[in-house]
């Protein structure tokens, strides 16, 4: 199946009678769509002439200062200067991506990553090396010794992508006792970390665990992004990096869209400063949870033979299939019967995956979840019998999806 | 000069009792604020889960139809499909370079060019050629002359650069009978034309000529924008290209931003739909002819041993100095005098064009054009009598700035 034809199946999948596990769309409905309109037309009416111009190439200072308040949440301290506000974080992540990547240069990437990551570091040709990640999320030992098998190869790798927090795909996240040994492994192999959070805040449990930057200021370059939190449709997300490479940044950025949007930035910026945001973060926290729990509740029933994580905040669970079954051969029968999911092999740039799909839990509604993971079960349960019947059927393997279609995100 | 200092000087030159006649920002004052605060509103109220959403990677297709409406006033017909909208055009020219130029690759383009894509010609490594421009624009002869020599060379020219209409910073446009010399030239030395036409709607006289890209559907890649139209605070531009590179864009931009702001789009897509936006520009053409004058006029008055263009739209005027003056060395001098503009050494990739400036009459009122200029007569005439005295004081030549500030949009 080729990338193209993937995207194809995609498009069948946002019809409204497929119930899609696909997509990392957040839940926009519980927002208070009537204030945010009356803040939009205030800003215009009162600040237009500043909101509908042109901006900073770094972004507008006012809305730095406020991401500053919104990191400190995760154990940030940070300057405004600091900061610099992107066309959503994915614009942080090329931006990055260009300034330390030259074709062939090593990236270590959790095995399984993002897919918009994975898109980035190719279309920069890097070679990406993927190392485990289990339960507590990155496995320091599995780093340790894919540094020092690559040092030894005379190879070094520049940068180590991770995202700590309710990981997309595999649902897990980096315990607090490992975040120390992570940043000391790459600290030693001289590796920057660029830390990717777009889920930190929507934990279900507890508070949030300091963030890596918070602990390192100098080897971490840090993404946020309003996307989950709050709206991704004005794509505005950031990154926060030590002072020569913020500069860089700001002089890449500007090369690439002269700046960011200044309507988007006034915007979250009056949201931030007149609505409840930590209350609406909390309330989407609860209908997150909610979903997880119908999720995880749906898998235990209709998949006894598959396995699964239980995330504890975030978007996704990371399925492993019984033994035997492709993801991503199964996944025409299954938009046929009207349930869609990313296979793994999207999350991996070396063609592993097939036995894993994500599911996401984010955008359907519970009732809407169950019956997804029921039609599922009816697709697993005949692939099954027929594996059962002839035997494994082997996948084609390494195609991967190569671009991150929104319906990725 | 540095780079760096040049962004030192405009960080100065921001300053209200300045008078800057070196931004490329459009005046708004003229737009409906309230109108136009009212649609944000009445868009993010009734389409809120939309406008908040992730969109289409290659853009809305409502605002891709609208577009075609625009580009039709240029002689433009094309399909919704071949259109991608973009995070202002310069966004699109960075995809098209990431797309095409590999380091040293030759880019052709007029001399002097918009800073903005030299910028991102330099960050791909392209190797700029610069073909001279006249009254009527690019120069047929000289291109055939230039592109004949590179190929003798051993070398192929990619891309041919123009800003056909309203030149940034030269003033000037394509005559329409140069328009398919132009085309013909391209096509037989196998070079994509990227036609960058933010002004083209902005004429002060007459219709607008036909766009190249209606003369051509293969050999042109074209950009729009509405940041000179409308309003650039929401960072919307287009590119149309030609199938199989309208595919490549839109995985190129899904990879850098995953998506166009859809509360932007659909911002500028109530307003095409509701507001007199050709009124508007009509509003527009006024007003910048009005301030047009008021730069010429100034200049016959007070700098009698200049030349300069007198455009027939746009926001520039292209101002040769009195021989022996640099004007790079002289902005530190006119910034102290409250007056700034941009040296033409920005304009050029190889550090011609000290002898230049380009000078912006698009958002001071005419009465700050008109003091804007009698304090530049007062800074040239104070160099002017030091190189009568002490004779040619040489410039430092080739330091451009490293990257497009948005002052210099």
């Amino acid at each position: 199946m080729r990338a193209s034809e993937i995207r194809a199946l995609f498009a069948v999948a946002s019809r409204p009678e497929v119930v899609s596990l696909a997509g990392g769309m957040p839940y926009l409905d519980g927002l208070p769509l009537d204030v945010i309109g009356e803040m939009a037309q205030h800003v215009i009416a009162t600040r237009g002439t500043t909101a509908l111009q042109y901006g900073s190439g770094q972004g507008d200072e006012t809305l730095r200062e406020q991401i500053l308040e919104v990191m400190r949440l995760e154990g940030i301290e940070a300057h405004p200067d600091d900061v610099v506000v992107t066309t959503g974080s994915q614009q942080a992540l090329d931006l990055v991506t260009r300034l330390f990547i030259n074709p062939g240069d090593v990236v270590v990437a959790e095995a399984p990553s993002y897919v918009g990551a994975l898109g980035v570091f190719r279309a920069y040709q890097a070679d990406v090396v993927h190392v485990p990640l289990d339960q507590d999320g990155l496995v320091p030992e599995a780093l340790e010794q894919t540094l020092t098998a690559l040092s030894r190869e005379g190879r070094r790798a520049k940068l180590l992508y991770t995202v700590p927090n309710f990981h997309n795909p595999a649902g897990v996240s980096l315990s607090a006792a490992r975040r120390p040994q992570i940043l000391d492994i790459a600290r030693r192999h001289g590796l920057l970390v660029l830390e990717d959070n777009p889920y930190g805040l929507l934990g279900f449990e507890g508070d949030p665990v300091p963030a890596l930057r918070s602990l390192d200021e100098d080897g971490v370059i840090y993404l946020g992004s309003f996307s989950k939190t709050f709206a991704p449709g004005y794509r505005v997300g950031w990154a926060v990096a030590p002072h020569a490479i913020r500069e860089k940044l700001v002089l890449a950025s500007e090369s690439a869209i002269l700046c960011p949007s200044n309507a988007s930035q006034l915007a979250i910026s009056a949201y931030l400063a007149t609505c409840d945001w930590r209350g609406q973060i909390k309330a989407f926290r609860e209908l997150y949870r909610e979903r997880r729990d119908a999720m995880v509740g749906a898998l235990a029933e209709h998949l006894p033979r598959a396995t699964w994580t239980v995330p504890d905040g975030g978007f996704y669970t990371w399925v492993r299939l019984p033994e035997g079954l492709d993801a991503k051969a199964m996944l025409p029968r299954a938009v046929t019967a009207r349930v869609a999911y990313v296979p793994g092999t999207a999350f991996y740039a070396d063609g592993q995956g097939a036995d894993h799909m994500r599911l996401s839990f984010c955008f359907p509604t519970p009732e809407r979840i169950r019956e997804g993971v029921r039609r599922l079960a009816g697709v697993i349960s005949s692939e099954s019998e027929l594996v059962d019947l002839f035997g494994v059927v082997p996948g084609d393997g390494g195609t991967t999806i190569e671009s991150p279609s929104p319906d990725l995100a």
